[in-house]
């Protein structure tokens, strides 16, 4: 890792509340120099690097309606016109077994949860495994049985499948791919364009328990804490909040890059700004205290079990009720609101009244947590 | 690679046609050990090592009906009753580019042609990349590149994707996996089990053109021949001989394990046995040329745009004059028949009069062609 601690922190400096929105501009735009001549740690880690990458070389390749529509998943119109939520992701995760989960799991709860952000009820899942010629039957047997009980636990099917064997030292163990599929209800349209100034942010639980689980998991830190990940399938989740809120408008599960990211994610693609709370973001103290050793700010933290809705205002209430009425949920708030100026930008009110930019990074202070 | 290449030879001794029936069974059960301790690259190859992984590892935990019927890929239906194709497959193919094709080009008619083989029409594919950090951004944006061309080319559309960086020494360059969504049109049921004795067996070209190319291209033999890989999207050839001979009953692809393993698995599935008629399998002079200079049989080894088809008796020539048609299926031929007996095994009459039984292969004389 070249890159120092600093660079991870959310860099604004604290503003007086007045003065922010002048500031702006000097910040919003920041464009480091993102695509060097080689792949780097930071194109994989969700934040501007990552963006970087995709805009450059897939985006430019690929350019389609359907691609550049990118949420978590594209969306696909059959000529009945059922809509199907399609989603892929790789998963590389080190070390394979973490408190509270492991790569099985989060193989098959990732792609769940992209199909659920995009609005579909999870149904079928692929999965393509990549071995390194020499990894353990029983390992490989355990991660299988992790994947099978985690599908149904997520009521979805694991339905097809390939392997392929690469030389000893052409890959670190095992890689997994999964892609998902799933029929999106008929009534059922999340996008960025419907939110509007005044509208809530909702956030699902505590930041950060999955990417410190898994920092931790690794032993390179002299930190013992007793934090679990909180790899789960949001799809419950998902339609207990539709069911009470049903004008929800854009929903996104908080994991690589954390909350800071997906809300600046938010923040550009519907061209308002994003207020968040700092008092009001849940964090547990035992990932509070390990994120304050580091250095690290919680709100970047990857989660593999929480997820950010924008809400309208007078479903706001019921919505987080029925959150926390699930177990997944028992620690959701309202974190924030959709604030008309500055667009396009996160601010977050600090505990001490003042604000600051809550920027995209460039890379994650925790590479491969996925 | 520790196997002796005589190990890779269809291994089956000749027999005087009348004798065969009686020999089978000792062959046809054969099962070496097959599941070790620790994956091999056999285990990837596509042959008995593969099955055995995939059975003893993936079905023995995912156990579901969909997954059962394994093909190249899972038929789902929709509430509406719609029937949609999925399929997934990695690519880890080295070299990255070889001559007649690519990864990214594999990547994509891969996928397509698994689709195809359902039954389905290609139409969306997803894309998800393991990097290794310090992967080349042009190299990448070449891949990406000719991903695109391959799709424009297949008509799919690359829908959505996800990015992976792993440190220096965790992958070889770059590992893609992309699965694949198409519909069925209603009226089309491919399967085993409507295989009849008597169906005839077309195979789309010539026997081996991928996996010589590949192997060639690595450079590591003394052989110089200008073999060109056959990948190409298969869906155009599979639609026109669709249209002439509407009853075909069964399509695969001879992808790792080449039209030899196909066979196996048809005979396996249907439960009646394949005869293959050795003088009418096409096989170009350069690649049986460098066949015999390395002790392989075509009949083992890779294809890309090659597909074997049972059509109905009386559609046999029609459908062959499609394929014909089509500049993909130029040196399609008639190889041969479902038979009744010996049931569940490939029997190759050869040009010498006599017959030998074409086992299943435990691995691979050509690993990682795909």
């Amino acid at each position: 890792m070249s890159k120092s601690t600093g660079e991870y922190l959310s860099s604004g400096p604290q503003f007086a509340e007045g003065e922010v929105i002048e500031r702006i501009e000097v910040f919003r735009r920041r464009r480091p120099r993102l695509l060097d001549d080689h792949v780097t740690l930071a194109h994989g880690a969700g934040g501007k690097a990552s963006a970087a990458l995709v805009d450059a070389v897939f985006l430019e390749a690929f350019r389609n309606p359907l691609l550049e529509s990118l949420g978590d998943g594209a969306i696909l119109t059959l000529p009945g016109g059922e809509r199907l939520a399609m989603s892929t992701d790789s998963f590389v995760v080190q070390p394979r077994r973490f408190p509270g989960g492991s790569l099985g799991e989060l193989a098959v709860h990732g792609t769940c949860n992209d199909l659920a952000m995009a609005g579909a009820l999870p149904q079928w899942i692929s999965a393509a495994f990549v071995l390194e010629e020499g990894f353990p039957i029983d390992e490989l047997k355990q991660i299988a049985a992790d994947m099978a009980a985690a599908a149904v636990a997520a009521g979805v099917q694991i339905v097809t499948g390939d392997t392929k064997v690469v030389p000893r030292g052409a890959a670190d163990g095992i890689f997994i791919t999964t892609t998902g599929a799933g029929v999106i209800p008929a009534d059922r349209t999340f996008s960025a364009t419907a939110v509007r100034a005044g509208d809530k942010l909702l956030l699902s639980g505590s930041m950060g328990d999955h990417g410190m689980a898994v920092m931790l998991a690794r032993g390179d830190l002299a930190i013992e804490a007793d934090i679990h990940s909180d790899t789960a399938s949001l799809s419950p989740l998902v339609e207990l909040l539709m069911a009470a809120a049903p004008s929800t408008r854009w929903l996104r599960d908080a994991t690589r890059g954390g909350v800071g990211t997906v809300c600046n994610e938010l923040a550009q693609s519907c061209g308002l700004g994003v207020l968040l709370d700092e008092e009001r973001l849940p964090v547990q103290p035992m990932v509070n205290g390990a994120c304050e050793m580091l250095g690290i700010d919680p709100l970047y933290v990857a989660n593999e079990g929480k997820f950010v809705a924008v809400v309208a205002p007078d479903e706001a209430a019921a919505g987080l009720a029925a959150l926390r009425s699930h177990p997944l949920g028992a620690d959701a708030a309202e974190v924030g609101e959709i604030v008309a100026a500055p667009e396009e930008t996160v601010v977050l009110r600090t505990g001490f009244g003042g604000t600051r930019i809550v920027d995209m990074l460039v890379g994650d202070p925790l590479p491969r947590i996925c």
